[in-house]
């Protein structure tokens, strides 16, 4: 079987070697050649909008998936024409809007933080005033990883702030006082079965991600399910991945963004869950029965960010397993991440202080 | 960092999935150029004894390792004098002879079954008169799976037999009234540092693998890795996994072979134990500390011999992870295998039972 995805990065590597247990072959069709995940399957170097390109790809592959956001709606809306595509065109065209996205989320009765649309200055100046301050500034397209991002602590930095996105078409959200930053990762088989990893709890640093910690048993695990099955019930077809990213204020989550595709902070799935999020978007995808979705241990996710580490002194760590991605190592650039597997919260948190220090 | 492998079947395939998210890219030599392993790395297609294909390898890999028993002693001996190989030569050169094999064991006073070396029909016949019957005649050299063995249980067997093997030198071995066949799963560092798998419990059809179980806390592992130590010691410099295979009698285990290498029965590994005998190959031959060999949950490994079974239900047998080789399915061929989680034993023999009801 064979299976085409847009991208050649990090997890269209992790999804193409979670591939080959189940005979599944990855092809991917990429503007670049020397992708991370290149080596593992067959390449079609070409745009993402490509005709010639993605008819090759409609030739060769027998499912259609996509390892990130940024891919041009009307490419999977060409190839859903003609073969299956996981998860559905619809899903990737909300999220290439940050404005649609959560005006979605609030149609459906989800709550956000606040936001206002933003077109100019004026429209800046005015959600200040009725939002408040500090907020973020964000382009509604093409951001990722704080990119596009700018923060308004005070009315000066405002003009600044529009000027530094490229005074394009954005969004002001206010700054909510949260507990604490949570994802839930789901995934639906193409008969319409639903299952969930357990919530993961995420800290970033600079904007970027930078580690992930399996919440077994947790409280809010109930609440972030019935808002994944609102989402997923908004695309009848939905099949994958999905991933809702939150804001716990209080009791309470409010929704951030949603990821229709594997992500980021479901990376610890590869060893602290029975399936990984990999497999199971695979198994998902090509039709196959999902796999288990618990919580084997107590683990964490460490992203290795702009260096590699001392990889002899990580490997010493007790139940520290190594995902290098072979990317060229740069400034903020996500160039591979750690499992860390533990019999118990505490022995978890030594273990993730230990890495940190070898890390920074 | 590149590895060089001797061989690209299913073991070189597994060795290399490991390799990918430690940076350890692998280039198979073999004879064949279609093996299951070569999507994963180079390839260099050349008989294992040629001398250009083996320099060629020597100068891409930073270290040499070997995926089965039947590569010429020489071409580790020739590969030795230029890089690091591991395991080393002399470690393979031993297990390519069946009664050298037993006498390295008689010699450390490791107990085996009785054996006698037969080089013509009146060797069989006396060894026969001392050992009794049955027993089984091997070829010393080149068998696996089964292959090159007849089982002798009356006089009349005898000649016939012989024949069989193709009247080659070969050993008797008398059949011992065994309770149960185990192997232990051995990882050496290049720093000397050993680490044990729990015991493996296996179970034979028709000569070949057919279930491995895991066997957690079993009361035979101090037995098993003391009969380890001693093999590692007679090879000051052993490096990688090192498996052997016993047959216990009453409390006592003796042993039948060894493996310098990945195992069959260490598959179960890859899901079952915390890092699998793969990676802990890789890390051990590349230099790297080790990883937690400890189980992390009752599981079993059961081969999928000759052909593809029904894999959309096998994956809905919960805990169930299916690894396919991608290797065309011919009678007694190993062409991939499953492994099997549960949260008890009681679970996991029922999943083994409904996999075997799908297998047969």
């Amino acid at each position: 079987m064979k299976l085409g995805i847009l991208g050649n990065g990090q997890l269209a590597r992790m999804i193409a070697l979670a591939g080959y247990p189940l005979n599944v072959h990855c092809v991917f069709l990429d503007p670049t050649s020397d992708g991370c995940a290149s080596t593992l399957g067959e390449s079609i170097v070409a745009p993402y909008d490509d005709p010639k390109g993605l008819s090759q790809l409609a030739q060769i592959a027998d499912y259609i998936t996509f390892e990130f956001e940024n891919v041009p709606g009307q490419t999977l809306e060409y190839l859903s024409q003609q073969m299956p595509v996981h998860p559905p065109a619809k899903a990737l065209l909300i999220t290439q809007d940050r404005l649609g996205e959560k005006q979605m989320f609030n149609n459906k009765g989800i709550e956000t933080a606040p936001f206002a649309q933003i077109d100019n200055l004026t429209d800046l100046q005015k959600a200040i005033d009725n939002i408040g301050m500090p907020g973020i500034l964000k382009t509604r397209r093409l951001g990722y990883d704080g990119k596009g991002q700018a923060i308004i602590r005070q009315p000066s930095e405002l003009k600044d702030a529009w000027q530094s996105i490229g005074a394009v078409p954005a969004t002001y959200e206010g700054f909510v006082a949260y507990n604490r930053e949570v994802s839930i990762i789901a995934v639906r088989a193409q008969n319409g079965e639903v299952r969930f990893y357990p919530l993961v709890e995420n800290i970033h640093r600079n904007g970027i991600l930078s580690v992930s910690t399996a919440q077994i048993n947790d409280p809010a695990q109930q609440q972030a399910e019935e808002i994944a099955h609102k989402v997923l019930d908004s695309f009848s077809d939905y099949v994958g991945i999905l991933v809702i990213e939150f804001f716990q204020v209080g009791d309470k989550l409010l929704v951030n963004e949603f990821a229709p595709r594997v992500h980021n902070s479901g990376h610890w799935t590869i060893e602290g869950a029975a399936t990984s999020q990999f497999e199971n978007h695979l198994r998902a995808v090509t039709g196959m029965p999902l796999g288990d979705t618990n919580a084997i241990c107590p683990s964490a996710m460490i992203n290795i960010i702009g260096k590699v580490p001392n990889t002899h002194e990580i490997l010493k760590v007790p139940g520290a397993h190594l995902h290098l991605y072979d990317k060229e190592a740069r400034a903020k650039r996500k160039i591979g991440h750690i499992t860390v597997c533990a019999n118990n919260a505490e022995a978890l948190s030594t273990r993730i202080g230990r890495i940190n220090s070898i890390l920074h």
